[in-house]
């Protein structure tokens, strides 16, 4: 990187915010992912102004910036491929507003996902959707990513919450747009071009957020299937019932196996189970509805079904999800956990079809998923030391990739394109599609600066 | 229109769907709104592939094409202001898919909602954000015009149920983008840019939509208060205390009065009534839920709180609310209904602006309004054959404009901009927003043949 920049980038934001130590450009050249390439500098910005400035001047020189949050992505979706400047917003990390009688709150981006429920959780509200990274990962990258989470049926996702947003755009000039209004309809909805945009098309600097009230009772079961298929009836009965759980979540067979065989939590070792949790403001409500769900898992020849008489006993109920990706980590020296997604009535085609691919290409492929709203999680985990099982797993995910298509899903649900993914978008998206993507992202960022390399947007 | 044309047009989709017959360009010439300009020609596509031979051709000849639903806009969304083609969406239909497993329907542009309602309510599910508009309205232009209504504090708007699209762009190609899936993150949301885009940016011929499970229980109770401050306050309190009415409508003084002055329902003539309705699976739930709002009501010195006992008595408070549009539409031969829309802790402050501005203007301008999201109603009601008059209504709605955008709101929540709020544009978006804006619709439409001459998109 040239004295010049590096003398601009201290000037503008301060000798202590800017880094070309060895030691930092090896951090900022990983994130969640497997991918890694270092940046030249990172700094963090504390202004918009700064933001803009730096922008400004990478526009006028063709450098490549990369904004980052917590990096705590799966697909290399913050991975400098190009080098040049890396953004860490984290410095910008301060909730401006709570105003409840608006239901918004208006927070910088390197705000964590912890810190505003923290902030959130006395008042008795919430923003619904929290990834299973919510301890590190900030509201910025939450929005850049539209990330999810297990509570996607009820809730939605993090674009069901972006009410306006401020961005700089790569040439430095600052937009404000949408609304501190729960409606609006005043000219193109901007917001969501840039929710889920992965910073390709400008660095989200202030987010306006919608605020739901928080549910203050949870009731929670657990029912074992011996047969996958009626797993999949049931999630598909308690979709026609009307049913809305916040969490429905399943844990299949090739999962339960591997949890058992890493812990003492002694699982039993059927075809899947289900774990269901309902929510509400009434000890009442969250009961009806948990027992009309488990009606459901008996009508449909569940095995046993256990529901928790205490907080406890939830927890316990608990532990075979939430054990599992550390548990699969452990296994192998390389996880990956995917995050393909299907029409919900799909779930069972699928999860036989992960089945089917874990024989051929004699894989594990261990899956816990969100059965509420379709997105699976396979976890491909072998030994990347090992070339032939390394191209075996490639072979593997290439074929989930065009069989989740096949069924009417999609690439990725949750986690993003990214470097990951980028050689399969043809797979989903038609021609027009990525003419259309292409051109957006010509239109904000005609030098292709903006964290380029992803999405296959450079064709 | 050169005769070349015209037959193109009639090769395309038959000769029984073209008219330019001069009844039928004048019924084409008008919407729901003030504005009139007649097409050269009324076409009625059956298929997608005859609306892109027809955009193709209008391209290539440079001629404008204006897409249209059952035209129940108020703002002049889809006056062909430019002459040209309208495209009629009304033949194309067809419910094409429910799946209540997935919780999806996929629909084409000319389902009306009522319609749709119909097909879902026996299922036990809904496409919620129903407009006043619903028994003609068509899905396609809700889409098109982001379409609100009266459940949005508790449900939302179109725009949180639209999961995907097949959209004809301006030069014939035909996109689908968007997912069966309910997460979904691969690539740009190019779903949500033609959302809400009044048809300037491409041509909606399939719509996938969320299904919601359908309420089955609903209770009603309506308030009055002395003092609009305590009814702002009233609600401000409901909103913190995280309560979910369905619907929270209020009506205030001049629009009781307009009533009583001219039907014999006898409403309290005090400065506001506030009417809400829970709703739920359950009776408990909902009656739980409306106590709760009714406490708060009496906390906030309510003079009168009456709880409907039966349906019919749910009917009669709604009588206030459900008259208003009606009953100001006859007494005078101009009625606007604004869509003026600010943060929920603002509406009292804008009410009591509206009327300082009747008072100043010497105009009538009774207001209801949904208070649950902050979108206001004022309804200007005057004799548009006196100029004098029509001047001092020009110069409240600017006023009033610009107050809303003050006060952190929006020139329209859920009517649209069309051509009736082009000029106002400004007033809401920064030079930046609208330079983004523009170049979005260059991209999308070179030529600018899509519905010319809206949103101040012309610079």
């Amino acid at each position: 990187m040239e004295e010049k920049i590096l003398s601009f980038l201290k000037e503008t934001v301060g000798e202590e915010n800017v880094t070309t130590d060895l030691i930092d450009m090896l951090s900022y050249a990983t994130d969640a992912s497997e991918y890694t390439h270092r940046p030249d500098v990172a700094v963090w910005p504390t202004t918009t102004e700064q933001v803009s400035a730096i922008m400004k001047m990478a526009n006028e020189e063709g450098i490549p910036v990369t904004p980052r949050g917590a990096a705590t992505n799966l697909s290399g979706l913050c991975v400098p491929l190009k080098g040049g400047i890396v953004l860490d917003l984290g410095r910008m990390n301060k909730i401006l507003e709570v105003s409840i009688p608006d239901r918004l709150t208006v927070v910088q981006p390197g705000v964590v996902y912890m810190q505003l429920d923290d902030e959130l959780a006395p008042l008795g509200f919430a923003f619904p959707p929290d990834p299973a990274s919510g301890k590190a990962a900030t509201i910025g990258g939450n929005v850049a990513t539209n990330a999810g989470g297990v509570k996607g049926a009820k809730y939605g996702t993090t674009k069901d919450y972006v009410m306006g947003l401020e961005v700089v755009l790569a040439d430095g000039r600052i937009l404000r747009t949408g609304s501190r209004t729960q409606k609006w309809v005043s000219g193109f909805d901007l917001v969501h071009i840039f929710v889920g945009s992965e910073g390709t098309l400008g660095v989200i600097t202030e987010i306006t957020l919608k605020l739901s009230p928080r549910p203050t009772v949870t009731a929670t079961a657990l029912a074992t299937f011996d047969k996958l298929s009626d797993a999949g009836r049931a999630v598909t009965a308690i979709m026609e019932a009307g049913a809305q759980p916040s969490v429905l979540e399943i844990v299949e067979k090739n999962c339960l196996r591997a949890i058992n065989q890493n812990t003492d939590l002694g699982l039993p070792e059927v075809a899947a189970i289900l774990l269901v949790e309902t929510d509400g403001a009434t000890e009442d409500q969250c009961q009806t509805e948990l027992d009309k769900i488990i009606g459901i898992f008996k009508a449909n020849k569940a095995g046993e079904v256990r529901k928790a008489k205490s907080a406890e006993e939830a927890e316990a109920l608990w532990a075979a999800r939430k054990s599992a990706f550390a548990v699969i980590a452990r296994i192998n020296n390389t996880v990956e956990a995917e995050d393909t997604t299907v029409p919900i009535s799909k779930i069972a085609d699928l999860l036989d079809f992960i089945d089917e691919v874990s024989k051929k290409y004699n894989l594990a492929i261990p899956t816990v998923g969100h059965a509420g709203d379709g997105n699976m999680h396979p976890h491909f985990s072998w030994d990347r030391t090992n070339p032939e099982e390394t191209a075996r797993v490639q072979k593997a995910k290439a074929e989930l990739y065009a069989k989740a298509v096949e069924l009417g899903g999609t690439l990725t649900g949750e986690h993003g394109i990214g470097k990951g993914k980028a050689p399969y978008m043809h797979l989903e998206h038609s021609d027009v599609a990525m003419d259309v993507m292409r051109s957006l992202k010509k239109m904000f960022d005609p030098k292709n600066i903006l964290n380029p390399g992803k999405m296959a947007l450079e064709g």
